[in-house]
């Protein structure tokens, strides 16, 4: 039995809501449970220095948590002058992740930056933070279809996340914080909407796991991913 | 004739919504308009080096604003290693002000955080955050008086703040960001329940002004506090 | 009864010694009693990114104080690796106040730096800076001038400034430091030659302050800078 | 055919080098064909701050290039003031592979630390560490055993890892440079010597990798470091 | 001929102005011709954490130089977040210096900083400040003394610095800055009232120098010293 | 009697290993008895910005120490986020050092890094650096020569160094740990090929030295350094 009550293949509700802020060529609040994180894509005209002159973009993350998203309070990154190294790992894993849907050829000499900001955390700030921004950056490019900045769809696929893990023993999927604490191994799935993979990241916590353990966890997240993928066109198309 | 169409001593739409997140002792979403800022108030066994053991407990306060909380994206500032001068200037004056209604000795040896984050900007970003930090500052300190922690009431007063400035040669009440830009002068005002001043910080922005400017900015600023005074006790009866 | 003996309406003596020190364009040593700042000003070919190629210049300030101009030493900033919120405040302040009096498209594209940095701290050093900032400001003006590098004079008019305050429930004039710890307000008041304001930042310390109080502070001020600005025209004239 | 010639199962030269340097509890030069590091584990007699009073002990890890271990020079991260994310990401791998085969309650409350400093690159760098970090701390853990301050083996496993990629369509094992900077995916997986999963990370780098791919994979990894597991064993009784 | 019309031998007029500021346990300005440095030391409670329960004290120095002290003006360290190279080897210089002549233990568990300023440079401030700052530490002992904190007097003997070098072919005293800046050899010599060596850090700039010409600089640097000696003790009978 | 048992001028066995890494155009191994420093120098294309289109050249130096290069371990400088003052004093010192042999406008508009990383220190890890530093150098300028990016060879000398320094009331020759840890003076001295002084650095630790005592140790100096530059030339003609 799991804590939240739920069978071990079902999701938490989801949820995208696009324009939720309004200044962001996209902005998305999604929901899993009660994981709220904000997603916001800005276009930006200039690309980092070695993309100068090459007639390539950049899509890129960064992460954050408001200080109170947790049970007990955090520091705030700002003030003590340095993300975490925990930032920094999914801040990389988000932008890798987006990267793996966009053509930069056909994006253009433009930066497109992707910020998460998790205003409330209960697990999987990072998989919503992937699902989510899909959506805002997906926005963030019809604007520029919409002005005629781009020619062609720089994305050329879709990419959602989740995490799956062995809890009590049993493969599970989409853990809330609850679970993910005590969770003896803990996954997060990056995949497109072929039901490919983008990136895999396992860690035993506590004890290793075997390799049949590892093929029921990638059978939950594949079909986890193919709900998420038809949440986000479902937002898409509202 | 305000940008807006406001008339001169017009506020902007203010709402407070309590409870907005889960996890802290107080959690306000304040909104001025467009202006929406995210205010929790978490409550921390230890205090600052220079308090312990006086039997005095402290508040302070932290601001941040989301990268896209403006029109054009905003280095993060946990990305840059340090926080601005403008966002430093802000909390020390948000602390300074829920200070000023706080018995620090009641309070007993604890520190209540009151962290402002900005999810939109459209103008008075400051004086909404001393506004909404109020509202969740007295939620967390009535958890602290129901599960007795407290035996008196360290709150001892109310304080809101508005801003007030010169623009068209007219004095105007709650400046959104149009006006702000262009105003010739810009004054934040932050006051009691009882009417009188905690704080008084303006600036000429083009060209300097009389005094007779200042005192119907100072009347203006008056009434927009009383509503604001009232806005508060609603949110906090309901 | 004030601590100095000073009547409630009385400046400390006020010095302001022009060429302090011998390399910078303007230096200016200022001392309100026991306050002692120098001020230099340098000029700069160059301007901040956002300026470059607008024809227009830049007047900027920094601040500081050496370790051992208090009553007990405080860390070095430099050595901390990072300015304190008191004193970006404070050179924010200095910054904004001399920009007040200046045609930054007169002073073409250059950059003027004031800094201030306190030798001995006596109460008052950010009024005291503004003060002997604007002589050093306009020597080294007159140095451009001299030279020809501007056609016409960057200066429109004069700034200077002092603090008031309340203090055993009277309104007092130029607190000096033993004044200012137990002063009940605190209010700094920037102005022109012409009367007018440029910049009012007033805090409660202990209890909110009326509107009289507010007013009677005021006019205390506006003499006090009355006599500073004549000080500087009688130095600048020396 | 891969650039170095070797068979697609075929790990290059492994060398562990024991006793590299003299001060270190464990001190362990690790190769990997070209790439050499040198690994060394330090005890220290205290814990981090979260584990003091706790009777348990911590193994972490840090992570460095020598700037010039890679083809062209990169900056020194002591003279850059900053770690990058991909050192951060790489040394906190490392620390948890190792923490995965101690029982940090029979290490007692005290630390020991592996350094990985990466003295000539040819990819593989943090695979080759967590190899060679095992080894030294086998080492620096049989110091703490020869001189009876630990009761029982804190050790209860070994670890190794290593690289597995898609080049030219077919999976490979321990990728070298040449081959890592044009593979279509790399994962890096660590295992223990049950033939367990401590850890899976994997990327797509160009496009996403079908579940066969992956299979095929992890095949690899699997045989390979059940050889890296022996060459420690080997290197350990020698 | 030197620049300044100075014989090879001769130093610059030398004054050291004690109770230069108010606060400090001992404030001297030193002044070689227009090089002058603000000495201060603080006598402080704690001692760093090595020296704690040692019974022994510390004595330390930092440097610094205001931004415009020079020709033309330097960044401010506190704002670019970090102390030069140049600044850190300075202070590390003048520390040892100092320590060279104090009894740490007779000084009991207390630090006494010395912090040297330099308001306007021309040459030798780093010799100006150990002169200076010695003066400033005997005062600063002194005080400790008169209020019988320290039973026996921790400064056995007194400690001057003076440059030397070879400005066209000739070896010269007391460089200022014209002189420095195209000297081929620049040495700092530091010696106690015994004429003996402290320290001695002696750099070829341009061309290596030879046996005869550093005997040549030693004479003249320990002539030199000798009337520090006797310059300081005048001032301190003063 | 020393404690490893040489003669007042006898130096620890030499060694220098070339080629000891593969990327950098020189890499030296360098060990002086136990100290071991790996020596690379890099080319670089580009020059420091006050050097832009001047013709001419720099070389630098940079110093690291493994945290596990001592007897205990030292945090890693790149995770404290600064360089420590001893760290910027001797890259400072190397730096110096191997300008003083190099003709930067013989070099031409590219950069030399010259990085000294140690692997285990034993004393002397300073003089090690310049002594294998120069050998690196040499090889990086050969490659530039055999390469035809130079026209005329940039090294106009040989540079070397070594400890001295007064042990047990004896001048002694290359000081290893064991001995410098209670030296009563510390010298370091760097030399030309043609015996000429480069740098000399002597710091008297407890008790100063007298002009007889510096003489000693300058002449062991002197013959230690006309071995290290035969060794060098031995090496670079292997």
């Amino acid at each position: 039995m799991r804590p939240s009550g739920r069978n071990a293949d079902e999701l938490r509700p989801i949820r995208l809501t696009r324009g939720f802020t309004q200044h962001a060529e996209g902005s998305v609040l999604v929901e899993f449970g009660n994981t709220r994180v904000l997603c916001t894509a800005s276009v930006e005209a200039r690309v980092p220095p070695w993309l100068r002159n090459s007639n390539r973009g950049w899509v890129t993350a960064e992460y954050g948590m408001l200080p109170r998203a947790t049970g007990s309070r955090t520091d705030r990154e700002a003030a003590r002058g340095r993300q975490q190294g925990r930032t920094v790992e999914i801040q990389r894993l988000i932008g890798r992740s987006l990267r793996a849907v966009v053509d930069l050829e056909a994006l253009g000499e433009r930066r497109i930056v992707v910020d998460c900001d998790v205003l409330q955390a209960d697990g999987g700030t990072r998989t919503a933070s992937i699902t989510g921004g899909y959506v805002a950056l997906a926005d963030a490019i019809q604007t520029l279809m919409k002005a005629g900045q781009v020619r062609r769809n720089p994305l050329h696929g879709q990419v959602a996340a989740i995490s799956v893990g062995i809890h009590n023993g049993t493969a599970v999927l989409d853990l809330d914080y609850a679970e993910d604490s005590d969770a003896e191994t803990d996954m997060n799935v990056v995949m497109n909407d072929a039901g490919h993979f983008i990136e895999i990241q396992g860690t035993a916590e506590g004890h290793a796991f075997r390799r049949p353990e590892l093929e029921s966890m990638l059978d939950l997240a594949s079909d986890g991913i193919d709900r998420l993928i038809a949440e986000q066109r479902k937002a898409l198309e509202a």
